[in-house]
């Protein structure tokens, strides 16, 4: 296998097109992005992955031949079995059989899988669960993605539409998903929700530090403002913050009393609040697990390689 | 391998110990029962399920010999890779060892798992779900058990405690659940909790068809009641099993989303109802699971083992 010693990953994302080189060694050797561009036909993005992934090659003075594996990171609902995006919202895809595409140009074996299973993969690799065999990892951004590797096995289900940890309830008949359905996770525990929780709650407190921090403006809300106002004790913020512990919290126990994984990692924009959020978060959590004290409860904890967790997680498909 | 056709699996309940053989198709060769006695020490319910192991095996003129393993199931919470009834509600066991003890008597690789697990591997190895690579199975009795297996593995998690599929949320801050938290799948989905649902509502309506059925005493009322009294068109017992459907066919969703599996099997008292339960569960949950029509709908149907599936998963483990 000497001559097979890299990988290629490809993180596909709404804006950026990510392709890097991983190594035995599970580390990224080299990268090259480009704009995605998700105006343009899908084969025209095909054809801008398969020419980043030789133009990264040539730069490295690595052969095809020299590859082992291809895999691609995408959003939407994949079918992992059959490679093919069969519904993308962000770049209006219906059933695109991307693998088919990507194989007339590299001829190498090649996989897809949700950009959040990729991530997770990519973090149990060579990131904050590198070396442990169960983690469950969630993604708090625009929604909620969620990822989970069981027995070192990354778990995507037996048709496309698996691991939407996002999609399951916290509250029956609760906050409207943009899946259609009720009180999902996402409703709840995003940075879209977070900010639309704050923006309620600042408009029935006009003293609340939010709007100084937003410029009196709460279309500028984010969740970096939310709890820089709960770090100086803004009332209302602390309220928000701590709702948002325990809707997160509670999610992440059913996370717990399902797979018991032995670390539990967040990922995306939210996760920039450090101890901010990890403090209050293992303290809630911790006692609420099933079975109490005699149970193991997993520390939570946040990702480490960023933008690097769904190359390094595809091309470990 | 002709010498080790055998495999013994143990269902270790709460009121019965059950001992079977299985032979290499995955039937029950024959099988041989006792009751628990669980006011006993642990010690001699082990000894107990160890002579009835060989009693049976003296029937059937097998020697331990032909056997290649042994599995037991237990309720409780199970640490399955150390082989430990780390505790049980229903026997008063604290971290009982009971592999290490049945070891001493019965020399075969041996395995522990909870009761609902090894129900689900039964059903999905010579089942409901025969064949099928991925299961999700709900026992809904005293309380909601829950098993899953994954492209064809069973999955228990990283530790004991895990799989417990009753103890995610269906409603934040809902219903007091026996596990501590509030809003558990098992506080709505059980048999239990319709029965108690069925009570708060008769107390609301005098003429319901609920009192007759249970002879004027609302502590008679068991879940075919509440189902017999539904089909016979009672309003409130209509009520009732529609709220019913809804909670376990919401919870069903959410498991849907997670794992896609190929069937979702329903076991346990409430599984009786049959077609009554099973048509409009069905109708309930295809257009709400995550991706609509795009997405892989599982119908939902009644495990067929009954009793035996523990005794076959076990010896499956």
């Amino acid at each position: 296998m000497e001559n097979k010693r890299y990988r290629i990953g490809v993180d596909l994302g709404g804006t950026t097109i990510k392709v890097g080189i991983v190594d035995a060694n599970d580390r990224i050797v080299a990268k090259i992005s480009d704009e995605t561009r998700t105006e343009r036909p899908w084969q025209d993005i095909a054809k801008n992955i398969v020419d980043l992934v030789f133009s990264l090659l040539k730069t490295l003075n690595i052969q095809l031949e020299d590859c082992e594996k291809m895999g691609i990171g995408s959003p939407g609902m994949i079918d992992h079995i059959k490679g093919v995006v069969v519904f993308s919202n962000n770049f209006g895809w219906d059933y695109v059989p991307l693998i088919q595409e990507l194989n007339r140009f590299i001829d190498l074996p090649t996989k897809i899988a949700n950009d959040a299973d990729c991530a997770t993969l990519g973090e149990t690799v060579a990131g904050a669960g590198k070396g442990l065999k169960y983690v469950v990892m969630l993604t708090l951004g625009t929604g909620v993605g969620g990822g989970v590797v069981a027995n070192s096995v990354l778990q995507q289900g037996s048709a496309a539409g698996g691991m939407e940890l996002g999609h399951t309830l916290l509250m029956l008949d609760g906050e409207e998903c943009t899946c259609g359905r009720r009180g999902c996770v996402e409703a709840y525990a995003s940075a879209t929700a977070i900010i639309k929780q704050a923006r309620r709650a600042a408009k029935t407190d006009p003293s609340s530090l939010l709007y100084e921090l937003c410029s009196n403006d709460l279309n500028n809300l984010n969740g970096a403002i939310i709890f820089k106002a709960a770090a100086k004790n803004d009332p209302t913020a602390e309220r928000v913050v701590g709702d948002y512990i325990r809707y997160l919290g509670e999610t992440i126990i059913n996370f717990i009393n399902i797979w018991r994984p032995e670390v539990v990692l967040l990922g995306g924009g939210i996760s920039n609040a450090g101890d901010d959020l990890l403090i209050p978060l293992n303290k809630y959590v911790a006692p609420r697990c099933y079975a109490g004290e005699r149970g193991f409860v997993p520390k939570i904890d946040v990702a480490t390689l960023r933008n690097d967790a769904g190359i390094i997680g595809a091309a470990s498909l």
